[in-house]
């Protein structure tokens, strides 16, 4: 049920509107929720658009607007008029306005700033002012504060008269007056308890909470470390300015754990799902790094020059460089994965590399034994004996083996460490993985691989 | 703030221990958050453990408990006298204790179910019957309902009533007699009626369930598309269940993302944070990927063979091996990792297979272009020209661009694909990620390389 069938809802609200049925396709977007209704309206023509958004109730309609992606706000605001643009604002929280702000181009900011009210403004420009991944950037300043000398009954009531502007009531914050923040009652303790108990008796003193300029990707980890469903916000005189609810960190979870997957595959994040980024933009996102890998690789092919001659004496060998250094290269990447993603849950931080360090190694140690065990057996009875292939002899093989041994070895350690060192030096760990990571480990492959070859078979 | 100073914490705690004053410890964990009492008390020694743990207020302790890894839980509970145990058990809501008996052994599980009371059993089998990855296994049973007919004010009576037992008051469920849902108020809207409106003029009939069977990624996406805190589950009579709360979503959420990495890198995914999983564990989830990786170079090895007599001939084209065959897998990579973060994100699906192959092509093009002809340039400047490596050729060079241009096309189209497929055949499209595209990529560029500089120089 989860799975709404959005194709389905698709073609009767094309077919509804081609025969001009306007209040069968409004019944229709009636039964669904905002973010399905962005999703739909996100697919029909432009020219239809506006049309189709204006069939929806005023309160619908600006969660609709929330839920719609940055293209056809665009166009939306560009087509409405002054009052239509000041009723969507007008029920827009003041996050939810700060990522429209943030989303659209100078004219049209101006366009919304002029027409939100001077508080909100003042809201907004305060949120604005704060660093892009920073605790006050993703906060709302829309939440239900209480004071200390209120009993239960004042407090309920003051939800009552406040509270639909309020992006969450499950949680209000009790201040004094000069705004500092003394504690937290759930709305949950609020109904549990008597209406004649006083706040400051019932609130929860002792709290968590952030400071503005805290990492995003922090104080979302914190919310779920604490199964959170908001956290407040102080600035550096203890003053509570906002909330960060939990679904503005969920999302802070998701965007930070897809930059890291672009990141370890080399890419620069885009904050665009995937169709909505143009081709120029994809191609400038990945290419800095093609180049710059594309570069590194060199070194592995001055490895290879230099040692030229005896690969033409010895042939044999070549066929085997694309193994090690896959070997090497899978090995180096599962490692430093394991440490990206552990130092993104917070299960490992700089001060555990030394049990990293000795976990990898033994890991390490296991791995090679066995890749060169099953190697060995797979060169001497397969390659040599089955294929016939008399120049696999088994000094060849024992150079192949030795190397899987110290090259996975070598893999798994730095594969390890320089994700810890990278956080360490306030490096994003994950810019250090794969493609870095087996760019060293393809040069060490091969000087070992060579090593080995010189030792024993005499070139 | 929110890295709370567990270090010094600890240091304290144990400070205090060694001095045996426990009133001082007691007062100083009650400053903490279950979670950061969880983790300071998996630092302490195993002896000393449940003496710490004994210090905890009743419901703070079952807190902490839940927050604990299954290590420590196991050991408190073989320690637990069997009042000890009902005492915890008692205040841990339903999930928590299907959550604790999937990880303990069977023994243990045994003692557990002997001390949970009836109902609360009745509810554990239910849930533990739901196959793993379903709605039905991450949900509680314990949610507020109410009646159609009841008075605003009859529902905050019972919500205050029964309310203290209940994983959230936020969101409260109207049923039939037979257990059907009819709809959902929230505490909120509750809250902003008045005391005489009646339950079924303010509900939202207009809702969305996920079934018991429902994928439990999907339900989490859901919530998380939804901006819900809980999402009912029903069963295939619609009666409601169960509901899936925000929290258990996030960890899927993260688990699924974690899995993804995994896959992703090569292992198997594993369930335990990095430094809980042993050398062996950690053994058994790598060690197969790496020996079937390794078993398909070996293809990689055979087309080289292949070729092996003409490279002798022609040595300068090995050194360019490893940066074709490296800017193939980067190429590929980049693509298979974007589709499948995509897939995961529900922002992209089966259907749009032709819009992602033209974007993938046409990216493909111009990445193909820009990288071969900076490879063009620096091959005859640097290489022949300023290293004056005369064995670079013009036609060396030409071979190795157009190599490029089909490579990174091959690349990036395989990689878009792959993922598609498999999500269309029912796998999860994380397996065939980054390795098994590489190692086809590897093969495709080998082949390219070997007939392009056939042609181009007579070999």
């Amino acid at each position: 049920m989860i799975e709404l069938e959005n194709g389905v809802f698709m073609e009767q609200v094309e077919d509804l509107s081609r025969k001009k049925l306007w209040p069968d396709v409004r019944d229709m977007l009636l039964l669904l929720e905002p973010a399905d209704i962005a999703a739909i309206l996100a697919e029909v023509s432009v020219d239809r658009l506006p049309l189709l958004y204006r069939l929806l109730p005023k309160e619908l309609a600006a969660e609709v607007f929330v839920e719609m992606e940055a293209e056809e706000q665009e166009l939306l605001i560009k087509g409405f008029s002054d009052t239509e643009l000041k009723e969507v604002l007008d029920e827009l929280y003041v996050d939810d306005t700060v990522d429209l702000i943030e989303e659209m181009p100078a004219t049209v900011v101006k366009r919304i700033l002029k027409h939100t009210d001077p508080e909100t403004r003042k809201s907004v420009n305060e949120i604005l002012n704060y660093p892009e991944d920073s605790a006050g950037s993703i906060m709302t300043t829309e939440f239900v504060d209480l004071k200390r000398d209120m009993t239960v009954a004042d407090a309920l009531k003051r939800i009552r008269r406040t509270g639909v502007d309020k992006e969450t009531i499950n949680i209000c914050y009790v201040t004094d007056p000069s705004r500092h923040l003394l504690g937290l009652v759930s709305i949950r303790t609020l109904l549990l308890s008597d209406e004649d108990d006083v706040i400051e008796e019932i609130m929860e003193t002792n709290y968590i909470s952030a400071s503005t300029m805290d990492d995003r990707e922090d104080v979302a980890q914190g919310l779920k470390k604490y199964d959170f469903l908001a956290l407040p916000v102080v600035d550096k005189e203890s003053r509570l300015v906002g909330i960060v609810t939990i679904d503005d960190a969920i999302d802070v979870m998701e965007e930070e754990a897809t930059e890291d997957f672009e990141l370890m595959a080399g890419m620069s994040p885009s904050d665009k799902p995937y169709l909505r980024t143009g081709v120029v933009e994809t191609v400038k996102s990945r290419i800095p790094w093609l180049l710059l890998l594309m570069l590194s690789a060199t070194f592995t092919g001055i490895v290879i020059a230099s040692f030229e001659d005896k690969l033409a004496v010895c042939s044999v060998l070549i066929g085997f460089i694309p193994m090690l250094m896959g070997t090497g290269g899978n090995c180096g990447n599962q490692s430093s994965v394991a440490v990206i993603r552990g130092l993104s849950l917070d299960e490992i931080d700089f001060d555990d590399i030394f049990r990293v360090a000795w976990k990898e190694a033994r890991v390490a140690a296991v791995c090679g034994g066995l890749l060169s065990g099953a190697n060995f057996v797979k060169l001497i009875l397969v390659d040599r004996w089955l294929m016939g292939n008399s120049e696999v002899t088994v000094m060849v093989a024992l150079a192949i083996c030795l190397t899987l041994v110290c090259t996975v070895f070598c893999a798994k350690v730095v594969g390890a460490m320089l994700p810890l060192l990278a956080e360490r030096v306030g490096l994003d760990p994950a810019v250090l993985a794969a493609p870095f990571i087996s760019t060293i480990v393809d040069v060490l492959s091969l000087l070992i691989y060579f090593r080995f070859a010189s030792l024993l078979l005499g070139l």
